[in-house]
């Protein structure tokens, strides 16, 4: 049942609707297992990065929404069931049980980078087809790009 | 690893982190299918609807959030990992792709209903081991009821 | 016509309707005659006790929403009409006419002392049959008691 | 007993006072019958009209605590106990339990078309006796009016 | 100097120009001697009496400013300047010094029935040269008398 | 088509009807102006002129509205169409391009001027039809006046 | 008269003025079909897509601010005169007098289609000529889509 | 009647008090003069100065409140009565009709000036006998000087 | 002198009476000691733990006046005098001078678990005499047992 | 353990912490018996002194706050444990169990007087080693005696 | 020290990290010769510039973060020092000491104009190499633009 | 060109002037250095240390902005542009590039106790010329102090 016009061409709508359902999975995604990391973290910097990934959650949450909107927008209905999150999902996560705030750190700078690396192709992708989506995709990696800093810059003492 | 002590027994706590894991699963999962509803919805009822779903969102989000971290004040790792979510929700969801606001209405029912049900089983279970989390869990139906409340007045004049 | 299927026994709802529909009565009869104390005390004491009034008022309110829709959510239809009222509603009330400060303080806290009395025993009716609405009657106690208290130390030294 | 002096001859309070104790009445019997249907409405405009009908209750309940305070500032008693309201209050009103929504539309309709009827004759009445009263009915009569043609155009439709 | 044109004839203007000039001292006045008694009134109803002078100061104020910007808004230049308030300003008001709290309710109650006499014959005088500024005047004096029964009602109890 | 009933007769709804209809139409049109001269203004009161033409913007808005609706509230369909306004706005209005400051103070003087010169006649014209719509008139013109004054006070200097 | 110097060259600014006036005419066209559709529309969804509406119209008037001044700080002075968007506004746009909800839906969704493909090809135009320009019309487009959508879906039940 | 002690000896409390006195006439001064030159104002600098101006009559009248709680804490009666401004009251002051801007202003430079001067008297003199009105002194002060500065910077460019 | 009357029996007074008068020394000690950690800590967690310690005290706080209004509201006078608190709080204490942080949070746990240990006997003990008191120790135990489990997390590490 | 160096001389440092903890002290142990009474006060004046005593406590409390703050800014360690509290605190307070609101007042102004003189040689000896606490204790002062004189003026006609 | 990685390569990070710290540097000195300018202006416009000057400095400040920000999140170190500030930034800037204000427009122009024109050629720079940089360089110089155009079109009247 | 007439004598001015460049001079290098800090900081306290200086970032930007208008009201032009601030910031900055968390907090810790040093010869300094100016000085360090001991406090345990 296609209920919904498309106002771009067949073959754009194709491209673009790829690259935003794959963003909206990565968004669920994320937005799941930075709550799994915000409720498991355990570790002397317990409270400052709980709190920090409560905004990457609140980023993620906000985007998938306006992603999924933008799919539907084109007539591309979005599918962000749990079944097709599992299933479709396959950024680094933390594992089962309590984790140790320096591990939380890592798995999140590792997952945002796979996440990043990602929305780059997409934006390229998207350049002809899309101009508006690109324009979306270019945000999300703005926000993305700068909370991957910040758990970067937080693990750098790791070592020393 | 278990990193957190526990302020009830062993026993207690066994039973009552069961009944906050299998919660959360359906809170997270509840939250999931808000959301596709909320995205996939069409006919003349989808503004309305639109809305009132991402009351339910909203709600199972953030009741979600406090029953896991009731399992960590208890000692009990909360699991939300979309993995955990795929395999262990099991409430009725909407199909894929887009669907008719009165089918949206009869799911949103029925996987309230099913929700509720088993959320009362858990209100008897944890009567004796911890009060706390009980009340925790009365305010959870009491929400839920009042939203499958709305929808299934909403779908009174279906069959009229 | 039952349009509203309920989650609970038809036992259980008969008492749970019963109580949650006398609580509604008494809520809504006392945000009548508060508002009618509100606008025809006198005295030295007018400006205070006119502006408690109000926070009972605005209680008795929100209150008598909430316990309706509770009765709705159970599939019982609530009646707050104002022929149901009038002949449903028994607490103390204020005289016609304007009321002197002591004796609009002095109803207040008879009014409240029958209505807890009446709340106290649907506390211990509902227990059993719905301890979700148990909770919220034992919320609206809480309130009440609090209220009669302030009025109760308010009087007391009248007789002084 | 007469505790507050009127700024109006005792003629013009004779009729002003009336005017506002019998828009009292209607206005308070507006918000009882206006949350009546908000919480038995079934229908799949539910949601729309429980939301409408609480602004109505709203604007009623306002309205009704400055026309009372209006009273009382003329030197005129307000009453608004439950008997009082029941017994003069003669508007249509939804008749006992669940209702369908298109029949709560038309019982707004006709009951704010009434109300509308014997504010613009207590508007005629009060222009000389105290053009101060006249003007809070002329406002009260501009919202009930608004609210009267959203709900008529809203059932318009109803016998297409 | 005639710098702003009116907007309505000379004779509307002279009579309208009036009203306003003689309101906008009335309040001035008001505010004046509201924040006197709001400094030097003493006992046991202290607090109570003055957080509603302030009320009263606050109404006075702003009605005051709508009152001057009217009156330049029809070309008449507003005059509210200490000695015009001091020489044209006859309503009662609290003597030098503390005041007893009793004293203060008598003396706003006498003041704010001068004041409203006074708007009545204005808001009379102002019916065919301007309703516009009329409906100002009906609008302060609806605040007025609602001032007025406040502290009338508060003095009721004095002497018994 | 007649869908929404009138609460008022024919020849009050005719008369009622007009006014506020030609009311719009002045204030679309003013809302329309206010914005071309707050984008094309040009000189040394750039910034204090378009800040203050956004005021006017705002409230010619807002009445809009309100009029709009009260026309439908009395069963008579508003046209606000851009057709309908182009043909029927008749107020002076600032040219095309650029426009110095003191160019668009003058022009919003004498549109604000005709606009109440023509509001002056429809709140006599609506007095006995609709003392409701009467009051609404007043309100704008009341406004309106506040707008002009403000504007020729600005422009006093000019020639001096 | 060219008083405000651009910061782009004369071809770029010629291009880019035409994309921008053309695009303030179809907003500003779009607000008054989007309000006069707002105060007419008749039928049971009337509430549902009189708020929807408003929605389109605050978006409507926003963007229109921004491309208006948008041009002026390119040196090209915008044009919003009722005159200039009655003649050069050409989106379909609601019939005179009330209108059908599921019609206002209709012409809502074709005429935001229209004007999607026009911005479409401003977004291609202004590519070269100036980024920023084009950036701000991709955000336009975004929402406008959006806002079609709405529309889209909510009529998808009209044929079934 | 000297009914609230003083927490400071007999001599302080004539010298904080006259202290205090003085300012609470200058300041109350202040506010109604700024008020009159805010409705009086014509000339190019309408809004702007019409704007500074209730900046300094918002600051006076809190300043003044403070000032005379603050005398009545130290058990000293603050006069704020019309006749006492009027006859105590010697800063310069704006004459009465319409003012030109320049000239309002000049006059404000003026009166802020003489009562900084004042101040800084009061300021010396208030040194010993209590810091703590001494600090509110400085206070005041330090906002006096700053609204000085910004009318002097206002007025620099007129013999330009 | 008992001057408010219980609307409880007195054995279940008595009990509830206790368990609220403990429950008040409790949480006035918890809020006095986690302030006096908050302005005492050192160490790199500083600020991150700093502004956990005021989240305890606001919980504490707000707590604290809800129980001693409820003992109030029971007939029965709460006791939060200072030497009150001195003598009957037995929960673990930061010792006197600055704190190494590691060791706040040490001590913030042992005496967050030592405070729920005895809430949860008092939740016990007030089942039957009065499940309103019951009610509020529940939630405040929830709350004391999320801000355990944010310090015993943050201390995990310690040891590693 | 000195742990954080002081920006002053050593024997400033002693008077200025001398004069800090001191204060400390007193705020603390008003913010409690500012409560006590809050909660135990009886009588007609119970609403308008159990709300004004809510204000003394928040203000003593975010005082207390400051004080501690400035001692640790210092490098002195603030000292407000309950027993030091229980042991130091030497101003007049209410009496265990409910006390009668007169009563009330009377021990508030004078447990004001004492920490307002005990605060005003603190201001004294404070001149020299550190202004900056100076001015800190001269706003408590500030505060501390506009209170004093509010409750104080409330007891006036207790005698009459 | 490299110690964050880039998410983009080698040479485009080098040529988008120059192309954030030069505009990091521009936006920087334009924050701080926007504050000069605002606090040494003088002139009959000095309240209205003096206020249109502390927006400039609002968006300066908080584009230098996000511009600054997103260098960091590049692996890219951005240098705001004062000695960097000084030695790289090279925009037309007021001169020492008080400043008239339609000098002060005029520099702003100039200095508004040329950062324009840096960030033009940026945007081109930085198309290929990163277009999640390049998209927050547009909407710096969008917002710029919009300042430019603002002082320039308060400037027209200045020759006239 | 000497605009502004001081309100105090020459040699005053010389002074308090001196003590305000040199102010305004540390706040602005304040503020830019906080924000070096805020953006190259690494480490495992990267969240709370970033936080924390904009926190300082803030306090010295107001202070800033209040300390060059206290200037202007003297009539002493203030000079905040950057050469200023590069040649005659003294105070320690931290280095180029990245920096380690435990620098961060070093750096802050010196640079603010040297600022703290200079404003307290400032505070002495300025006693006598200006008081008004003291009590700015006063407030700054009261803050820088506080600021300070946060830092300090925090690099407590680095050596343990």
């Amino acid at each position: 049942m296609t209920v919904v016009k498309s106002t771009i061409s067949d073959s754009a709508r194709q491209i673009t609707g790829d690259a935003l359902q794959s963003t909206l999975v990565d968004l669920l995604g994320l937005s799941l297992i930075g709550k799994q990391a915000h409720w498991n973290i355990v570790g002397p910097r317990f409270r400052s990065i709980h709190l920090q990934l409560d905004e990457v959650v609140a980023s993620a949450r906000e985007f998938a929404d306006t992603v999924a909107e933008r799919a539907a927008a084109l007539g591309v209905s979005p599918d962000g069931r749990p079944e097709t999150i599992a299933s479709a999902f396959t950024l680094p996560a933390p594992k089962e049980g309590w984790v140790r705030d320096s591990d939380v750190v890592g798995v999140m700078v590792e997952s945002l980078e796979a996440a990043i690396a990602r929305l780059r192709e997409r934006i390229e992708a998207t350049d002809k087809p899309d101009p508006v989506t690109q324009d979306l995709l270019i945000s999300i990696t703005a926000e993305l790009e700068k909370q991957r800093w910040m758990f970067a810059a937080e693990n750098v003492a790791r070592e020393s």
